[in-house]
């Protein structure tokens, strides 16, 4: 299998200092061959240990021996350690931007993503809403046939809506949308996590489901019809369920993915359960793409207390997922 | 100190049973003196301990040593467990109505109340919510002025709306709602739970609480003023935070209570932690109050299936905040 490619993120955020920990980390955190991509720099400015920049990706596997192996992107000059900048945006979205070439090309088995600033990327001109959206359009694949899974030790979980305002959820969630998440999930997990037949466990948006209608609707005229549309289609469906009773220990035992109607609906649960080791993983890409669950951290970057969990479970994550499609 | 009452609850629902084996496990579970209140045949179909009918609750204490104390209500009829009839519903109506008098006249140290079917107590004319703004109403204090709570060895949280459908949830959120309701809060843990000075978490409505109004602007209108307002009165607040981040282990050990906005959120974590011990209290009242955080299960009634630890939980946190008072 190829090494993997890991995208630093912001420079000046604590993607630098997770990754290299997470490379000191490999033999004992398990993980696949894996190369950075990002400024050297930046990752000197939190870390004494060995960089070594790349000619090639075919050379990281040997380098990774004694070194981190670096893809250097253009230099952004002088970065701050939780002192966002435009020049650390636009080594960020390098760092992305190559990355996804070398997984497309096949240079890289999969793709993981370290922690960017939204704001700095606006400034710079970025029209996505996200990391995900930008990668989608890169691999060809239209933003509505992705679909973003939460995976960790403990529960897998995929959000229908994401960063959506709460008031708009309701009038956001369609049957057509929610079929559509809960085939790119089911086929995720076909594809990437080796099980052969999915249980999806559909959550209600109301308080209790709804309560056959007296407490809303949306599970008898929206998420109802859609999971019928997804039995036919043979995909094993369960719900609408109520939100509250689903991830206790023996309700997790009973599925693979909870599909959540919204943000906090999908992610109170799994960071409540696996707040160090979440993933968040893309699915309906034609490569393999995981992240870290959290965001840049500015605030404790280069202080050398980021904790590396999450990024070494994202890579770890890839790494499987990608020798599962080899 | 007084004993306290436990309404059984729908007879036909698993209250009978697991009120019973609350009793048989009193020493194990290091439960307060209790009384139960209901019909006494309703336990002896799914139960075959001892039940001695009391003449006044003040033996409770003495028959206790060898028997289920039990206060007698109206006798229901034949009741078959899991199969909800209006009698059933008269008889658990019958129960509350007087358990609440035994507490508000001090016969009773605190009410426990079981599990009982909305729709079967609709169904004979009840016009209130549920249980608890009875218990209010009956108590003299104005609905908006109690206060539910979900209490679990790892959590408490406590949401400002409750059964309303999420559509509905950002219309019925005002400052002077959340206001009321962290009041409610804090003085309910001074009084009940001896905590001196309460800190409360307060949820934000939207993803990422907001994200500083980008993604809804709620924890800016309605909420952040409320919090200056909670904090003028000198109660410790910390929000709006982002809710998918305040319900691991670390998070916890920074608050008392979670003030959430709408009932998943609030019950998501809860359950998903504390599913078999969460207890539910209402704060604000002039008596002690609780009740176990789960419904009348009437799928698995009569089996001796049904766990009584979440029972167990409420009748010793009823003792708990009913000794605190004394």
């Amino acid at each position: 299998m190829q090494p993997l490619a890991v995208a630093l993120g912001d420079p000046a955020g604590i993607g630098p200092e997770i990754v290299a920990r997470a490379w000191a980390a490999r033999h004992d955190e398990n993980l696949p061959c894996f190369f950075a991509i990002g400024d050297r720099r930046s990752i000197e400015a939190v870390w004494d240990g060995p960089v070594e920049v790349l000619t090639t990706p075919g050379d990281a596997e040997a380098v990774s021996a004694h070194a981190l192996p670096l893809v250097q992107v253009d230099d952004p000059g002088d970065i701050v350690p939780g002192d966002a900048n435009l020049a650390g945006a636009r080594c960020a979205l390098d760092s992305l931007e190559i990355a996804v070439g070398l997984a497309r090309s096949s240079a890289a088995a999969g793709l993981v993503t370290g922690p960017v600033s939204k704001a700095q990327l606006y400034a710079i001109g970025f029209t996505y809403p996200g990391q995900t959206e930008f990668i989608a359009e890169r691999c060809g694949v239209a933003r509505g046939n992705v679909a973003m899974m939460l995976a960790g030790p403990s529960l897998r979980t995929a959000p229908v809506t994401i960063h959506t305002a709460l008031a708009d959820v309701p009038r956001a969630l369609t049957t057509e949308l929610i079929v559509t998440r809960a085939r790119v999930v089911a086929r995720g997990l076909q594809r990437d996590f080796g099980i052969a037949e999915p249980r999806l466990a559909v959550a209600g948006l109301n308080p209790h489901a709804g309560e056959g209608g007296t407490l809303g609707r949306e599970e008898l005229d929206i998420i109802g019809p859609a999971l019928d549309q997804l039995r036919a289609e043979g995909i094993a469906v369960t719900g609408p369920l109520s939100a509250d009773t689903m991830f206790h220990a023996e309700a997790r035992a009973r599925y693979d993915v909870a599909l959540c109607m919204y943000h906090d609906q999908a992610l109170i649960p799994l960071k409540t359960l696996d707040f160090y080791d979440g993933v968040n993983v893309t699915l309906g890409l034609p490569i393999v793409r995981t992240s870290p669950d959290h965001g840049t951290a500015f605030g404790i970057a280069g202080r050398g207390t980021a904790h590396p969990r999450a990024m070494c479970a994202a890579i770890r994550m890839a790494g499987e997922c990608a020798a599962r499609r080899e």
